[in-house]
């Protein structure tokens, strides 16, 4: 057996997101499982590092797989590549000690959320953006930002937080970025809950557009309730950038 | 009456190009058009400075429309946008003076092509780019376009050209700029003939995969024939980037 390690780009428009769903068609994992397993014909399982949602794009997204097969890297990602929808690409095959794997190994993973500016347009920007519809405060962002680095209980920021599992993650750094027509949030962290970058965005969003004030993320992540969190931001603007590994 | 200057964006990929056709709804001066009739209920004639091509993309194409109405330029972007498809969108509406015409007053124009490197994806600009299927040798590409620089007769690189208008145009620059993965062709001139910019594209691609030379560009402009340029590169990869005056 050798362990295949994928670097992935795709656009999540069309898709259900990263994880295989019984039945379905249109996630990502599915359709590269699917042609893995038609060229092998065996059952084959990608572990992919982080479970995009529905609708969230990734420009370097890390699997891994196991497979009985005598294919050289570069062969495998040209025959994947040759039979993936074109949203799908496959950047890099290579091989991978035994024991790696994407998910478990993965030190930090890296997500930037794309802000178009009030009254600013960019057509061809405008599947993988969130229109603003009010001036934002950066300035207010940057301070809210701070609360939320470091080591938290994140349980507030998240949708269906599990009862026993831990919800305590630590967010190495929240870069904000703006430019004439956007402003560009990039997390960075050891892990992330579920809809944890969209709520975080969409509460900072709520904080520079001044209906809320940055000292409020301390509350929300004392007291953990997600009611008083923001809403959550719309997958489209959300990109997953980087993995990062020893 | 008023003369309003427009400043367009558009992702031409669903377009039919620029130019109204009869009978067609798939054009973008014809989708603007509709729509500014249907509002003010007179026909109306917008004229657009660059005729862009099927399948090409403007990020400032810009054009001007004489309206006798009460509309204040912001009012009228406004309009537009609310009721344009979310592939065309209006940058800015400007009072401009009564003899302002956008094609006739445009003294340059400024377009890009944009190819992905072999071996090389980025979903994110698969509608937007050519993928090269062969390396390309920039050097070579900078050499040849040297010679196309300048004033010259450019019959050789156009389709259906003219007999009796005349085919001499002024290139004022063609900038070649490589990155990572992509390698960017920007074209500044007073004029492009129909085709032209992709004509250009296709013959540099070729010198740049080596299989013509550099210097061939000479017989082109000399025997001004078209059967000796390059193939047609596709219209995906070309945006008209920006339109001066003075």
């Amino acid at each position: 057996m050798k362990n295949y390690r994928l670097k992935i780009q795709y656009d999540g428009t069309r898709y259900r997101g990263w994880q295989r769903l019984a039945g379905r068609d249109d996630t990502i994992q599915g359709k590269i499982e699917n042609v893995l397993s038609r060229l092998l014909d065996v059952p084959v399982q990608l572990d992919g590092a982080g479970r995009t949602d529905a609708g969230v794009h990734a420009r370097c997204q890390v699997a891994n797989v196991h497979l009985a097969c005598g294919w050289e890297p570069a062969e495998m990602r040209q025959k994947l590549n040759e039979y993936l929808p074109e949203d799908i690409r496959i950047l890099e095959v290579s091989q991978a000690g035994e024991r790696f794997h994407s998910r478990l190994n993965a030190l930090a993973k890296v997500y930037e959320y794309h802000l178009l500016k009030e009254g600013c347009y960019d057509v061809f920007a405008r599947k993988y953006s969130w229109q603003m519809m009010q001036p934002l405060d950066t300035g207010r962002m940057r301070r809210a930002a701070e609360y939320l680095t470091g080591e938290h209980d994140f349980r507030g920021f998240c949708t269906k937080a599990s009862k026993k599992k831990s919800t305590v993650r630590r967010l190495d750094a929240i870069e904000i970025r703006e430019t004439e027509d956007s402003v560009y949030l990039r997390f960075e962290g050891n892990g992330f809950l579920y809809n944890m970058v969209r709520i975080l965005t969409g509460t900072l969003v709520e904080i520079g557009a001044g209906k809320r004030e940055p000292e409020s993320i301390r509350d929300i992540l004392q007291q953990k309730e997600r009611s008083l969190a923001g809403e959550t931001a719309p997958a489209q603007g959300l990109t997953l950038l980087a993995v990062r590994y020893d």
